[in-house]
């Protein structure tokens, strides 16, 4: 931490990096930023602070770009865990992808979105049976299995309906992917899904061929999250396709489908680069037709289930800055606190995860000298900081606006009402207008569940 | 982690620590644990799971507990933060004691359950005009100042409503209490309060002072949390009462009071001891009564403001238990995974702080060998973890309940809708009666903030 970096000049703070800020994100002359050509002071005043502005064409851009780097937008699942309302399944919906969803009521928010529900992928450690028997009654595309307890009662509940139900195995292949490596490891100390190395993956692939009322379709796994080139997802995808050869061989089933999961990498801050869909997809796909090619099995079409890189990149949440105050550290060193009308209640990441973000004023340039400044939340807890250490310049004033970018995914779905907070409003944007998406809360909302 | 455990007996596995579990938990005859009579298999059949079930008795024997050691109820404000509901304030206004909120929509829930605004404490480090607004309006009785900013403008919002806010200055003194150690520190790197050591706590105190519209009544700090001995908050009041010295010394002005805040530690697990209040109580007042002697000066009224420790132990929460999977963590070495159906979004702690908390089988009596067991949520995330590492008996089975003691503070108030889950169902018992005090969110709840 430096007091003062001279380095750092009003340009670096009034840019808005391209692989970090919505595609349609631009600061214009009067300093204001828009998004799809909507001010953010705009926004503000309309709907008020915290508020989440999303880029709607950066959302559907990043559906193409995934459905184009895998052969298909039917290739592509989106990972409704990441940021879900009916709004966006409908968009993912137009865009032709499938969706993933890891809860009953994720499913029954994507049904009355008007979602196909054979375009629907069924997640989760824990299926109760309302959950399972729903995927069953609606048809949803994929059950992925994740315990024989779970394959029994499901092949019991798809007999009760008389239907065969399509299912993936879920595959724990020994592999996990942080950001720019990824370790082989036996490690498999985790929820979710039947192990490899144990042989409970292969028995469960047998349990399911084998069940009336199921009809496997493929072996799904899921290497990490935030990865950001191929290798992992390779190492993961020839792990568990030698269990494709075994189960061609043995059970005489060509599985058609492998479904790698998500994890696909992107920018939090202006030092970060996400990860590059085309070329990870390229080699990811290479790879897959390769290893099939010298096992003599037929390649399995590959299926990827990103989130946070479809939602992430093209919101932003707009804040206003009340409290300013310096404070010193330690000798001769000080650091501002900045805190904005909003906190770990809208965005627990930071807390959680030590994520960083990129802020940048949004309501005018600033022409300060860089300095070292905390950007805290609102709540009544030490803990509520949005970005814990970053030069920002000395010209931010209460009354400011603030945006955080790249808080499309797992912010509003992970949401509380923390200190009786009102979780914010949504809008969307597009060529010049806005949409809200969903309203701020109120008290009342609160309220009506008492009693 | 060991695999089997055969010190570990099914009399451990069914006891209910008593310093862990509300206070009239008890295990009947036919296994099933009840608290206040009611047993929690038919809230659980009643209401669903997971369901929140809430001791009224333990929240204010533990009210009076705190009255009692601090010399009445009027030093003890309860942290409104770690579990608000307006029942939850009826109770505390009730038992005589007074409420800190930390937002103007806390504020609002207080005063709809008719909560006496004069006994209202306001905290927070960004709180706008309108929340200001509302205090002076209200008549909220202490507005505690986290700025220099903010003490100029509640002075002027006084001023508009011709009226004289009552204040407290919240101090940084520069110690920082955790569990058993305090540490003494010129660190101050955090968002809230004024430095005493740099002299601007004693300049926002002359502010105060000075101001037209405000009349300064004491000071407020805050040394931590799960605190368990005296020693930290007497080192605090310590270097606090040095300035009340000179606060009478150099502006005449004698200061009523001291409010030394919260961070009362509560048993989580059964290894841990609760603070003991009387004896914390007695040392801090005796603390607080020789230092102003020495000083000087006359003593200030000690205020305290528990939230967890009235809050937390009271309430537990209710699973039943679906998945329960052996994985292999190492050679020859495996752990059992008992998946519940609630876990991250109703109780963030153990992702965000590392929580710990104890779990037992709740529905009937066990007696199992201990095996290594992590009880997981439901959510699609592999950090969904609400207990570790812990030994269980082997014989828990799908479709047993098992609950969590001591949910009560920092769990339902944190909690979101990751995955678009329902926030649980939360319930009080008293004398044998249930009374309802949340209902479950539906899915109705969610989709009525769209559009």
């Amino acid at each position: 931490m430096t007091d003062k970096n001279p380095a750092a000049t009003a340009a670096t703070f009034n840019g808005l990096p391209a692989h970090v800020w919505p595609r349609n994100a631009a600061r214009g002359a009067d300093g204001v930023v828009s998004i799809a050509g909507v001010a953010l002071t705009d926004i503000a005043e309309r709907f008020g602070t915290p508020v989440m502005v999303v880029d709607e064409d950066d959302f559907r851009s990043r559906c193409r770009d995934m459905a184009r780097a895998f052969g298909g937008p039917e290739h592509v699942h989106y990972a409704s865990k990441a940021f879900l309302t009916r709004t966006i399944a409908r968009w993912v919906e137009e865009e032709g992808l499938s969706l993933d969803v890891a809860s009953e009521n994720e499913l029954r928010i994507a049904l009355m979105a008007d979602f196909p529900a054979a375009r629907i992928t069924a997640h989760g450690n824990n299926k109760d049976d309302a959950f399972l028997r729903a995927c069953v009654e609606e048809g949803v595309g994929h059950v992925v299995l994740d315990s024989d307890q779970e394959l029994e009662r499901l092949d019991a509940i798809a007999g009760e309906a008389g239907r065969a139900q399509h299912v993936m195995i879920r595959v724990k292949p020994g592999i996990e992917a942080h950001t720019h490596e990824f370790i082989a490891t036996s490690h498999e100390d985790q929820k979710f899904g039947f192990s490899l190395a144990s042989g409970s993956a292969y028995r469960a692939a047998e349990a399911a061929v084998k069940a009336a009322n199921l009809e496997l379709v493929g072996l799904h796994c899921h290497v990490g999250s935030q990865v950001f080139d191929a290798q992992g997802f390779t190492a993961a995808a020839d792990r568990v396709l030698e269990l494709y050869s075994r189960i061609h061989d043995e059970l005489g089933v060509i599985l058609p489908e492998l479904d790698l999961g998500g994890g696909y990498g992107i920018a939090y801050t202006e030092d970060e680069q996400p990860l590059d869909v085309d070329e990870v997809a390229h080699d990811l796909l290479t790879a897959v037709a390769k290893t099939a090619a010298e096992l003599g099995i037929e390649a399995p079409s590959v299926l990827v289930e990103p989130g946070r890189a479809i939602a992430g990149p093209g919101t932003v949440t707009v804040y206003e800055v009340g409290t300013v105050k310096d404070v010193t550290v330690d000798e001769g060193v000080s650091r501002r606190y900045l805190s904005v009308d909003g906190g770990m209640s809208d965005n627990i990441r930071p807390a959680l995860y030590g994520s960083l973000y990129d802020a940048r004023v949004v309501s005018r340039t600033v022409d300060g000298t860089a300095t070292s400044t905390r950007i805290v939340g609102s709540h009544c807890e030490s803990g509520d900081v949005l970005i814990r250490d970053a030069e920002h310049p000395d010209d931010i004033r209460r009354g400011d606006l603030v945006a955080l970018a790249a808080t499309g995914a797992y912010t509003y779905a992970m949401s509380s009402r923390y200190n009786a907070f009102n979780r914010p409003a949504i809008v969307s944007v597009r060529d010049g207008a806005v949409t809200p998406m969903m309203r701020r809360e109120t008290i009342e909302d609160f309220l009506a569940l008492e009693g």
